[in-house]
């Protein structure tokens, strides 16, 4: 079998809410009556955005995964996707674990292939991602007020606790490891929880290159500044990321990393596509009922201020020094 | 000045027809009532779609280009793009020539960048398009029937006549080689007679690799055949493409090739970005004012046939032989 029919084979499918799919010069979208389209694009890259031999299932899940993060970090609901691949070659295998792996999570948002492109060159996955949402609705990187409180979804830190296993900074326990690195090479795109967040939330941001670090792309946007408890973000490394779990995935203590390492891993891993926003003190609750629809673990964090910068305090409000520069991406 | 400053400088401007452009974590599109979008992605690697040392400024016309070629084939009017760019390194010069190439074709097209993704690795583009069109009035491969007139446009045949000459198969002289090296390097999406083509066209693609195996496509999807006169055909590879400019780019007796040659760079020379499309024969004189609006040559080159399969015949009617096997991109 050539490589095109391979590739046919593998990622031609009929799509449902797509006016037109994979096959013609242009797929065709039809945003329903006062929608708008979000779109986010991101390329992947063998080396630097994932470690060479990764599993292709994962990588499939992972390369959709942080595109579906943007749009749940607008709070728009999954639409359609390209995709365009340089592979070095076309080995069934890998194809079809990689399919497999992308439209299992494609299928679970109900987000359609809808065209893209296939070169042989080093390994790439660019794929552009299409969510739509009621138009003026969309969650902004620009809408934080000083006094909005400010949280994070799920468990921050343990995509950055693997990769140091992985690179043998520190050691883990097998089944720790197990679990963080999944978080790692599967992350869970928040999605049900940017949907709860429409109407709620007064600013957003995925978390992709470091909690600190990408915080400050919405202090920036918004003209505020922020002020973080550590005391509440050094356990998160942790924690079940599910609501509806609230058992930690492993004990603190079986963790051989000192406080300041944990504490780098939260706030300055990346690679964790957890949700950073802001909501106004009045909706505490309704954040939490949020968090609970979308069975989305969500912990506030600390407080926007109407003083620029970032402040990281202790349990007792004293401020803490730390030099927490923003991950960059396996540099 | 840092990677992200230089990329920064270069590549955001400010948006007029986008809801939201490049800063957050998707862009917003809203399309008028009635309309819906039209979406292709194309990848561009070095090697194998451009030859390396490819000059910057063209080649950020033709990454452009290639895509808006897409639209002009389902006569979408160009609206905005995203850009992924994998750089080996941000050199500032090849940078600001690569944007200049870039947006000149962008601001000729009222087409804006409104997203996207940078990374460190192997030279890559990869462009995502977006064009609108009234909801149904797409021009898609399927709409074939048989006796319908088959046209090209312009002058199909150069790029690959520009890529012979650059690969040493043939000597040009080097005022031709500029001008099909031109045709080669910064291609025109036929966005104008796309556009003009609405309504007009049955079934519409464009010339990525190569005429025949492109048409092949349309077939296919139609569940026609074809036949093609090639006195029609092998005189083009001279042509000006402009209608407004009668005269050949170049005498045809300048060319040290054989008529077999000249027909195969015309029928199965890949890059020229032509479009290929088929109209009821009562419109042939609707097809020749398209043309002349959209300023764009264009050539009956045969019909449509209930006859599945594509025959070659000449002047008399008589057929010809020939392997014309599709371009694969410098492969």
């Amino acid at each position: 079998m050539g490589e095109f029919e391979l590739i046919h084979r593998h990622f031609t499918r009929p799509v449902r809410r797509a006016a037109l799919g994979v096959g013609d010069d242009c797929a065709l979208l039809s945003p329903a009556p006062g929608m708008q389209l979000a779109i986010s694009s991101d390329m992947l890259l063998e080396g630097r955005h994932f470690l060479p031999g990764t599993d292709p299932e994962r990588l499939g899940h992972k390369a959709l995964a942080v595109n579906l993060s943007d749009l749940a970090a607008c709070g728009a609901r999954p639409l359609a996707f390209t995709l365009a691949l340089a592979l070095p070659q076309a080995h069934e295998a890998w194809l079809a674990a990689f399919a497999r792996g992308l439209f299992a999570l494609a299928d679970a948002h109900g987000c359609e292939l809808i065209g893209g492109d296939t070169t042989r060159g080093p390994l790439n996955i660019c794929i552009t991602v299409f969510g739509e949402l009621p138009r003026g609705d969309a969650l902004l990187r620009s809408g934080a007020r000083a006094g909005d409180d400010l949280w994070v979804s799920g468990a921050p830190g343990q995509a950055r606790l693997a990769l140091g296993a992985l690179r043998g900074e520190w050691p883990l326990p097998s089944a720790v490891l197990a679990a963080v690195r999944a978080r790692l090479e599967r992350p869970t795109p928040r999605v049900a929880l940017g949907l709860e967040l429409r109407g709620l939330a007064t600013s957003a941001i995925d978390v992709s290159d470091g909690l600190l670090g990408d915080l400050v792309h919405v202090l920036n946007a918004s003209q505020v500044g922020a002020t973080i408890a550590a005391d509440k973000t050094s356990h998160l490394i942790a924690a079940n990321t599910c609501q509806q779990s609230p058992d930690a995935v492993f004990e603190l203590k079986t963790l051989a990393l000192s406080e300041a390492q944990r504490q780098r891993c939260v706030l300055a891993g990346g690679d964790d596509y957890e949700l950073v926003f802001t909501t106004p003190p009045a909706r505490l609750d309704a954040v939490h009922a949020a968090g609970a629809r979308s069975r989305t673990r969500v912990t506030r964090i600390g407080r926007i201020d109407a003083a620029p910068g970032l402040r990281l305090v202790d349990g007792g409000g004293q401020p803490l020094q730390g030099d927490f520069a923003s991950f960059d991406h396996f540099a």
